[in-house]
């Protein structure tokens, strides 16, 4: 046990740090999980499309239709994403889109399976894991669908709380999965996970599993992760119309520019489809061309995100490297190594998160809102801190991560000491 | 008056050439408003995008952000579209995309002015100008509204329909209009029929007009049309939050690969961008500036559309010169000669318009539906036929008018022999 002057010294050691680091006037970005320019140069021959733009099938692709996408761009992202290509629909430059679409669309139509259009009931709930991604919670918010947390595990979320749940209450339509490299945890979901959520029984005839397959093939580490096939285990227990697959190429090629895929049962897509036929005469098949001609195949989509791993990797390396530096035998915090995704998760002593972003704020470090991880923007507990590394220089990384760390010293230690 | 034996040797000619037309096993298509390969190919400047890819202001257009749209390319089209800048958006690649998204949002969030959400109302209904344009009439289809439609006249849509029928039911939320070179009519609304739009009482609080401004720029006549400026006249009338504008370049640079414009007051943009923040953490902000670096400014637009009249004008001429050696002093026929946008539109005797596409379809020539261009397809004069002549080239043209031509004189003539 530290003694109490002991921790007072501490402290007094972190106030200086403190005061020294706002004198520096440093002006650093930790908030969103955005590449970095160096990652984005990577996409540059995204620029080199010629003539003639045409598809495999000899269609102009610079007039309208084609709403399903470009069947070869498909075909290079069926296996990252796990959906068969006449399963898969490649769209326009944002999986959130996608997502938003599909709740709105699921207010508006009744989906394979539901009795009545979802604005017709009462109440609609999501399950969302947490810590989570705070733009899902956006879209549920914009409509009225009430939030329900469930806590992570390290084989994703917690299935026990989630079977009970989606088992006794009808209202539950919907639950969100990062199930690759979650955001913010960089949890893998285990077989068991996958299959859990694919049998469960469900007293709401059309729950949806909403699959957020953001990171499929965003690996650091050497052995790319692997999850189990959630489509097909969900037909398997004989509930083929649960599952929403979403992906995209935003941090694959650019973030902003980019392609954006739903995948899901046939009975699914066709519903997806009655809506999007009324919506557009199909999605912008020149940048989907563009996405073919650069990434070629599944291969060259490895390759591609080989490279970007070689560019952030050491920039997830300086975070684990400071963190351990400063905080690591402090008992003052804890932090995620995760195999791939975008971010590292930080958890700070009960109570502190709020403080700790807001010293940082003070010291020019900008991060993203504390309870940010959380429905309605609050962490009942207090604790969990987003670190979204990419972006930054490695040196810009070091001073911010660094100062950061200062804040978790001097916010902890003073909590500790008022205790 | 023509005898009847007159008629019928006129019938009989008519029914020879037909068999001589099935005879060619012609496989023409006239059916839908395409841009030709050789207009794409005017965009083909579109490919020699450079880097650096930054904006005006030096951000970087490859990364998330920027859900308004890039300010230099809405300074572009912001007189085209009589919007000012800073009350335009600019999207992806679909303005059918932004309607739809329009009704959806009213469908789901109280519109400025409005006492609750579309879908809390008993009932929704739109007024259609007929004929008119069917995607318009599918989003009202998907979404159960209402669809009234109200005749067009040579100033817009008859005004004084309206005018009664938005004071006397509050469920009319909404009308159709295509301002200038109508969809399929060619009509150029009056200032006068704009000013009523602007300045009429409605019964719904929160009734909007879809100004579809799909052929703001799309002149084929020496001198542009020119249509009153409905965002100023409503806020002139008080009724600012009127209107939502709509256009985009599908039919300028690529069809499917182009970029969409939403533009309306600001009450009603901050109401749009409280739907697509939570939608979109920003469009194709790339293929944003490529259209930008390609046409430059307002003037570049000009130019540019000058090219489009110089390809497609010879079209529009080889129908109206073979439809007047057709069917000109036949008094089975009259047709449009607009001064803009991509139609013609063929009125043939009441109750001939299915079968005269029946007969073309079982020739090899390709026409929209009969019907189409009225609310659930139905046209109860069954007289309407649109005609999109931009696609095919001149020869090809050439033979499916004089087909088509062949098809009218068979079908109204044997209707009037059988009267």
């Amino acid at each position: 046990m530290t003694s109490n002057e002991e921790l007072t010294a501490q402290r007094d050691r972190a106030r200086q740090d403190y005061e020294a680091l706002v004198a520096r006037g440093l002006k650093l970005d930790l908030t969103r999980g955005k590449p970095s320019p160096d990652q984005l140069d990577l996409a540059q021959g995204l620029l080199e499309l010629q003539g003639p733009l045409t598809a495999a099938d000899g269609t102009d692709l610079r007039n309208y239709g084609g709403l399903h996408g470009l069947p070869e761009l498909r075909e290079i992202f069926s296996d990252a994403l796990q959906v068969p290509v006449e399963q898969l629909l490649a769209a326009g430059n944002s999986s959130l889109e996608l997502m938003h679409d599909a709740v709105v669309f699921a207010l508006l139509s009744t989906l394979p399976g539901g009795e009545r259009r979802w604005v017709e009931e009462p109440e609609i709930a999501f399950l969302c894991p947490v810590p989570g991604y705070d733009r899902h919670y956006g879209i549920c918010e914009r409509y009225g669908i009430t939030m329900i947390p469930v806590p992570m595990t390290a084989e994703g979320p917690d299935m026990d709380v989630v079977e009970r749940l989606v088992a006794e209450n009808p209202a539950v339509k919907g639950i969100w999965c990062v199930p690759k490299y979650s955001n913010p945890d960089g949890v893998v979901y285990s077989d068991e996970t996958v299959r859990r959520l694919a049998a469960m029984e469900t007293a709401a005839p059309d729950f949806r599993i909403f699959w957020d397959n953001a990171y499929a093939v965003h690996h650091l580490a050497e052995e790319p992760a692997e999850i189990a096939d959630v489509l097909a285990l969900a037909a398997e227990h004989g509930h083929a119309d649960r599952v929403f697959v979403f992906g995209s190429t935003s941090k694959i090629t650019f973030a902003g520019a980019g392609v954006a895929f739903f995948g899901s049962s046939p009975a699914n897509v066709t519903w997806w489809l009655s809506h999007t036929v009324k919506r557009s005469i199909g999605p912008d098949k020149i940048n989907q061309l563009r996405h073919v001609r650069f990434l070629k195949d599944a291969d060259g989509l490895r390759e591609h995100m080989a490279r970007h791993a070689a560019v952030i990797r050491p920039k997830f390396d300086v975070v684990d490297k400071i963190l351990t530096a400063e905080l690591g035998d402090t008992g003052l915090a804890s932090w995620t190594r995760p195999a791939g995704g975008y971010f590292i998760s930080l958890t700070v002593p009960e109570g502190c998160a709020r403080e700790v972003v807001a010293k940082a704020k003070a010291a020019g470090i900008a991060l993203t809102p504390a309870g940010a991880t959380h429905p309605y923007g609050d962490e009942p507990a207090d604790r969990t801190i987003r670190i979204a590394p990419t972006y930054p220089d490695p040196a810009e990384l070091e001073t911010a991560i660094t100062g950061l760390a200062t804040c978790v010293r001097l916010v902890a230690l003073d909590k500790l000491l008022n205790a």
